[in-house]
């Protein structure tokens, strides 16, 4: 059976991790857990050559030197290079295009965290199973909190492999979002995919015909050097910006999921990112230096300055330059919505 | 009627106010509220010549240099420069020895708050009186929260111009502070003092002689230069360093008070700090560049990053060259017993 063909997404820069990740230093090029940056992390997890073969790369002219300056040894077989941001739907498309028609593509984002790659290569396999039996499959993931920050995932009946989705939802409020904990059979959307290029490409010509004719005229007008493929920018321009899940996934009647519950995060913001950290016994979390004193649940984050800290609990404090962020775990969600961020 | 002479003292750097007062900038030379410092406004307050005499100043040599850059147009008749810390008795001794037998003494710490100039003058004068007619006078403050940090006296029996001291209490814990508030009649130590020199050294010397006589031997062995009168060091090394309140106020059958709610405080600490500045309409109080976003009570006071906060309440932020401290409003009161402050 042929080799799974893992896509990954690398583009937007993300304000929530400010003032860490910012325009000059993207989120998945960070070393926030480990070692290693998240998008090292990413392609880490396609290492099993008898499941994988190389990766292709979907990424922007502005992240394309901080993506090649992270390869490493990584097995590449390219990357494509977009003009401008024209979200997931668009990328996807590239990427299903210059691949073989039959090849089944696992589409993953450089910028998650998955703490089991054991869970998630078993998942990879039952998605490319889905995927090769004619589905567009979808992650679903356990939801272990009230979270109004993710799309969430109706899950329908059982299917050979998998379940099929009954329906995709939007963020919810905090109210249904509680009821879909209470009600049972809602899984987050977590935002990898599985399924054939060709069958892709189909539903995405049947679902949304503009967009599918103006990603093949970025491609006819593109062109490839040294493994960099770039599509024609004026046809890339006119390509309506939607993601996949709006575009095909909530359209398509051929929609399945896997259950993967691999210790999986987004890392949407400073809150996620200490609860991925190993804590101490008080449940402080500390990157530099820091003292503190009477602290339970404080992350502590600094590039230089020493940070003490007194008398405190689910508060996070980032040190990033000239920038100094305090907040509390609650609000960690709202960081985006500061001047900085917005590059005031 | 003679004027009185204010006798400053100048000694010690405090840790409560760390990182922003370190042994390179003790907390009296500290521009913390307004455009002057605390020792600034301690030498404006007595700038009603009718009232006051120039300003003698007790101060150790480590901080000499700091006192005199900071004297402006003051009027000083002198500046006692201890060779070592030896706490408040000795102090107060030196500049006794130093002064007339008659002159009225007003002695004040030179790194406290006093928010109404005018309470402060009366307070001045009433105490004046008292002293002149043999009393030892402590500035009794009308107590608004049951604070742990400060010593109490107990009101006496009503006297011409204010009260007898029923007696000095050190620092209470918790309940007793709270029994005080409600028991009634007592009032904080202020740490201000008026006093006659010559029964200020009478009394020393009846309850603690051996302390007396080693101020006289260093007052002795002591030479004068510009102005500045340096006692003899091998001498004043071998003086007893102990509070006045310990030394005499507590001994002394002629202890009276009276009551100065002049807006006083010690800022003993960054909550004390943050109650004396103006707040905004949330509570919240800035110095140096901040972003804050669903907070109350906040305080943050940064000397060169943008500070931005996000969903907190009572707490406080200083940055100040390569350190950052948070704290708890209520945690403040513990910043000296961090790592920094203690020169680790």
């Amino acid at each position: 059976m042929d080799r799974i063909t893992p896509v990954v997404l690398c583009g937007g820069s993300g304000t929530r991790l400010w003032p860490r990740s910012r325009p000059s230093a993207p989120k998945p090029f960070l070393r926030l857990l480990g070692e290693q940056s998240l998008f090292e992390q990413t392609l880490a997890r396609f290492g099993d050559t008898a499941i994988f073969a190389p990766v292709l790369l979907v990424t922007g002219k502005d992240q394309l030197a901080l993506v090649e300056g992270q390869l490493g040894e990584s097995a590449i077989s390219g990357i494509i290079v977009e003009p401008e941001p024209k979200s997931t739907a668009a990328a996807i498309a590239l990427a299903a295009l210059r691949l073989p028609g039959d090849a089944v593509m696992l589409v993953c984002p450089s910028d998650h965290h998955i703490a089991d790659n054991a869970l998630f290569c078993a998942a990879a396999r039952q998605s490319a199973a889905l995927a090769r039996a004619g589905w567009l499959v979808a992650f679903g993931i356990e939801p272990t909190r009230a979270e109004t920050g993710y799309g969430y995932i109706k899950r329908g009946e059982p299917i050979e492999g998998g379940f099929r989705v009954e329906r995709f939802v939007e963020k919810p409020d905090q109210a249904r979002a509680e009821a879909f904990l209470s009600e049972g059979g809602y899984c987050w959307n977590g935002g990898l995919f599985a399924f054939s290029a060709g069958i892709f490409l189909e539903e995405l010509a049947r679902h949304r015909p503009a967009l599918s004719q103006a990603v093949r005229a970025a491609v006819a007008g593109g062109k490839e050097e040294d493994n960099r493929f770039h599509p024609g920018a004026a046809a890339f321009a006119r390509i309506e910006a939607e993601s996949v899940d709006y575009a095909v996934m909530e359209q398509t009647s051929h929609a399945a999921m896997v259950e993967a519950n691999m210790g999986w995060s987004d890392i949407g913001n400073w809150q996620a990112l200490r609860d991925a950290r190993e804590a101490d016994a008080e449940g402080n979390v500390v990157r530099g230096t820091a003292d503190l004193l009477d602290c339970r649940n404080v992350m502590v984050d600094s590039d230089a300055p020493r940070v003490s800290v007194v008398g405190l609990e689910d508060v996070i404090v980032v040190v990033d330059g000239d920038e100094v962020l305090v907040t509390s775990a609650e609000g960690a969600a709202k960081v985006g919505k500061l001047k900085g961020p917005q590059g005031k």
